[in-house]
């Protein structure tokens, strides 16, 4: 099994995507890695460590500044590009990952490796922390798709339930819908005509949960349009950056705050559990190939961590439980959105 | 001037509604506070301090399992109901304070009250702390709306911007709109749509932002349909009390935790920075009154504080300035939305 990896994408590129790349081998015999990019300086890094990595030369970059669509289209020689051309062409390269810009591997994945048939929208499906221990929750769709119909969020229901089980192992995960009340009754236009068929899919729906209760852990999946999805992620990061810094402020204040913000560094566990990273990265449900794009501050352990997210997904067959779904859900006339 | 208090609305109805409302006659000396709701035991607990203060009898209260629009037209009686009555009929009278359903504010507001010639949405505008000492953002619709077109975000962005300069005094508020991303052709198609039309508004309009950054202090007023609003609005919320939750919980693990979270007890300016409704409550803006709705498990401080707001509001002409600006608005080719 080989695994395409973007050596030039993300803050801590080529360093640190390489060396967790190496980390990766070390842990599954089975699988070979192919970094994409500027041959000599990923050479230089492996420094001879080069047993199931292979190099497919790259020269150029595409940077967070980049248009996605243009940078793809024109950037062919960029080592995210090449690691598609990679993912498309070679029957026993299932995956890819890359730390690098967003939308550029969104477009590059629809440009070049298409959908799941049936799947008319794919789907970014990061994971949150929750307050329950050792318990996750995954946002479908965190911001690929901007504006949505009633099919696309079902779609995205039963992609991110499919993953959810494979990741947590539990066959019937709780799937809810993002709304502005938990009553039936509540939402606007698409969350509105979106639960009745919800509530006809073969998954585990559980109704609407708000805003609020997104770390509770009392759901694994939650499902919305990709706005609202992008608006939750990046206010739950905005909130807890925002917290700390004002923990911080407060602490040069008296020494009783400075103790306690020298405490703070105590909490190993908090600390950790706030960490979404070490969970690996968010794949883009719905394609021909598994995509997973990881946090562009990776470091080398979050990138080891997103490779073996890869193969637990091929082994686990994600998107063949994904193809089986849609069919079924395509099949039933009740929930014809 | 004379302002209504449904004293039986909120947690703590109707000790620390009446208790707040004696804290703003006394605070106040122009002011007359009419308080509905059973009036044996309004008095009861004014035992005497009755100067300013009048109480219109209400013998049934509107919870939050009511339906909105049947309890606005069903519960004739109901402290809410004769509060809207009461604003509706005096021309001295000038606002309306509630810490109940909020549902029911918002109905029976549009119901009782009505739209300011011109708006053809009234919003609900919270405000929420930042991490710069003493400044706050207001959200603009955090939830009355939940469907909008560009002309409602249009209103939303005037009227806020009226509300927020009488707050801080700044004549020149920021405001932004809620998006994607920060770059102006990023969005949905509403947002999209709205972004050019608002940079012609008699405003300062900054461009876009992203939910990352609500809480950075950079913008006063912060333009949002009420789907995403709220989303925002509650995940902020989740956030801070998800994080709370974990602090005390690694507290009980070790000694250093325990001694860290004790401490956390002192960040009292934090604890204070945090506490949204020291400002007082959310105004439902383009009413032809002035209605406020505070936080449900609000204390006499709170209450105070939002009569106090309500002052404020009145004696700077906030729905005499939105009127000017809609017109305005209206007047103006460029911003047909």
């Amino acid at each position: 099994m080989k695994i395409v990896v973007d050596a030039f994408g993300g803050d801590n590129a080529p360093l640190e995507v390489v060396e967790g790349a190496v980390l990766a081998v070390n842990k599954d015999k089975e699988l070979t890695v192919v970094l994409t990019g500027d041959k000599d300086k990923i050479e230089k890094i492996l420094n001879g460590r080069q047993e199931r990595i292979e190099i497919v030369d790259a020269k150029e970059i595409i940077s967070n500044n980049d248009s996605p669509t243009l940078a793809i289209r024109q950037k062919k020689d960029s080592s995210l590009v090449r690691a598609f051309d990679i993912l498309k062409e070679n029957n026993d390269v299932v995956g890819l990952v890359s730390a690098g810009s967003t939308g550029a591997v969104l477009t590059g994945a629809i440009l070049k490796i298409g959908r799941i048939k049936g799947i008319s929208r794919p789907a970014l499906c990061p994971i949150l922390p929750t307050v329950k221990p050792d318990k996750t929750v995954m946002i479908c769709d965190s911001g690929a798709n901007v504006d949505c119909k009633s099919e696309h969020l079902l779609h995205f229901a039963i992609m991110a339930s499919a993953y959810s089980s494979i990741m947590s192992g539990d066959k019937n995960p709780k799937v809810a819908l993002l709304n502005n009340g938990a009553e039936e009754h509540k939402g606007n236009e698409l969350t509105k005509e979106t639960y009745p068929l919800m509530q006809k899919l073969p998954i585990n729906f559980v109704g609407n949960i708000e805003a609020r209760e997104v770390m509770s852990g009392e759901v694994d999946v939650i499902v919305t349009d990709g706005f609202a999805g992008n608006i939750l992620l990046k206010s739950v990061e905005g909130v807890a950056s925002g917290m700390s810094k004002l923990i911080h402020k407060e602490a040069k204040k008296n020494i009783f705050a400075m103790i306690g913000a020298v405490m703070m560094g105590k909490f190993k566990g908090l600390k950790e559990k706030m960490d979404i990273n070490k969970y690996g990265g968010a794949p883009f449900l719905g394609c021909k190939k598994l995509v997973v794009k990881t946090h562009g501050s990776a470091n080398r352990e979050i990138i080891c961590n997103t490779i073996m997210q890869v193969v637990k997904l091929y082994e686990n067959k994600l998107n063949e439980q994904i193809e089986k779904l849609v069919l079924e859900m395509s099949e039933n006339d009740e929930v014809k959105a």
